[in-house]
């Protein structure tokens, strides 16, 4: 079974935009080069939705050579760009089936919305904070309200250059 | 001038209890007890809205031996305990005089609607959390909207027993 993580570099209340989409809040630094380089070794694919997408098409193209990119999205008709595969079907089953094949790990990106519904089908596997400091006040929350609570294992943490707290979890199956 | 740290424990999706009020799920350790117990010996003032004393209230006397505990309320007519000191008036003006008055630092607890009133008014210098391993769903946010961002600088961090982590944060006044 491939792991699905979701995650992504968040404000310390909880988000990852601005409600424009604009993330230029973010700090970068050598340490978080190297920690995301870490994790996208380990990652052939990357799933992300419609919009978010969108805020990243915003910055430059999406699709990155050496990862298959999919879009979900019930409204785009055809894939936006090149190297993007568009999935128009349910989210849930074509996750459920990726997970299940062949590969490396499956990076969900931040966004929100297909996380909650990944969250609810129990198909994310870890997630992975990168804690900025800053109260960004509003904007696209990492994670949306939930029905149930989901108990994750801290499996790493770290403090990175300007103050980022770095931290990835693994999703607790209690029953299995 | 005094420090008033604003802080909770809260999950990873920054709530700070379950809608019903309920902590059941936080997670103790020795670790806890000492981070509590170093930063309670450097405070003697406890504040708090009227929704948080309130569920304070139903685990047991809030008002602490050695701590002046003050409640925000503009519905209650009385001070609900003998020894919590019941305040009706703006709470902006009373956190600043007391702010600007004698003492040890100053504990705001979380429970987020005073606190928003207060960093819109600048009188928060620290932000503290322990961020159990954990995504609640939904329940009482730590943190609410704002409609401007706070930058914050990570003074603390700490990885606790059973996955909790915990960060404290410095208030930055870019201006000053």
């Amino acid at each position: 079974m491939r792991i699905v993580t979701y995650g992504a570099a968040c404000s310390l209340d909880g988000y990852i935009a601005r409600s424009s989409g604009a993330v230029d809040w973010l700090l970068w630094s050598k340490d978080v080069t190297r920690v995301n380089s870490a994790y996208l070794s380990r990652v052939d694919t990357i799933l992300m939705g419609r919009k978010t997408y969108e805020i990243g098409r915003e910055l430059g193209a999406v699709a990155t050579p050496g990862y298959t990119t999919y879009v979900f999205s019930r409204t785009l008709e055809r894939a936006p760009e090149s190297g993007v595969n568009l999935i128009r079907e349910d989210a849930t089953a074509f996750v459920a089936d990726l997970r299940a094949g062949a590969g490396k790990e499956i990076c969900l990106m931040g966004g929100g919305e297909l996380a909650a519904t990944l969250f609810a089908a129990d198909l994310i596997d870890q997630v992975g904070v990168n804690i900025q400091p800053l109260l960004l006040g509003e904007g696209v929350p990492l994670f949306r309200p939930m029905r149930r609570p989901i108990e994750l294992e801290l499996i790493q943490t770290e403090q990175l250059a300007r103050g980022c707290v770095y931290a990835v979890y693994r999703v607790r199956r209690p029953g299995l």
